[in-house]
């Protein structure tokens, strides 16, 4: 069980807002609303991505690199060390 | 006419690719794939966002910034302040 | 003249600042202080330098981009494209 | 004893060089530089900055979290709620 599975109805209700807020953001620009307004819009869209991303991460941090440290050994550090590359993908979208 | 109209239809494009991202998303967390999977989907989402924000600004720039300052005085300074307000959140996002 | 040199030495001081809390960074480390107030402490300095740059970055659009713009042609895109560029790396660092 | 003490001489050579960067910041607005040119320099301190952050993340993940995890029950939820606040700032600054 991966570690955002009990939230699942959460984020999924999270990322169907996201869609509808893409699918405006096409009609912003098919309706030629003003540049400004666009971008005001395309940065909520990408603080609300980073906001599913972060809880999502938390989730990993607290359930799988949780359950790999305690089992020991390898399997702990790989675990660290890909939720460290996450991070740094993270940082720098 | 917005600085963007000319290339609408490649942002509508680009804005109707991210959606089916989203909508992946979606499916991702309905399958309980790996977070670190997801995650790593999330950035680039969030990447393709950023790129169609950078796309919109620069034609800003290019056209109703440009049109604001040949048009002379406080019409200029204020779509400068404008459009550095809206940099400004992007790069907080 | 640059489009900053009016505002020379309040730039300069929130730079020096800046230099500061990087050598605050370094005692951090010297002293063993605990890994996370280090990394609050690397957010606020990182967010000190942003704040310098988005700064920067009106004072060039209101200055340099608005004269090139003004003296029309290639020399205004030209200078809009740059700025682009730059805001560009910007929001990618 | 903290995650990054092993590692202590690389940090402080890299802040110290974060250091010089910064002091070199002062010269080029002392000087006068083009605008681009001293963003340019305000990106590249920044990522130097991010890359140190990201560092000590994974040897606090690696360690300190690794240990409270281990040690068990609040301890280990408290540890990770702490590294994941930690992550969104460095993700929002």
């Amino acid at each position: 069980m991966r570690g955002y599975t009990q939230d699942k109805d959460a984020y999924l209700k999270r990322l169907r807002r996201i869609e509808g807020q893409v699918r405006g953001l096409q009609r912003m620009v098919e309706e030629d609303v003003y540049c400004i307004d666009v971008l005001t819009q395309v940065s909520a869209v990408t603080r609300a991505l980073q906001a599913v991303a972060l809880g999502l991460l938390e989730e990993h941090l607290g359930h799988c690199v949780t359950e790999a440290v305690r089992a020991g050994g390898d399997e702990g550090r790989e675990s660290v060390r890909e939720a460290a590359e996450a991070i740094s993908r993270l940082v720098k979208s």
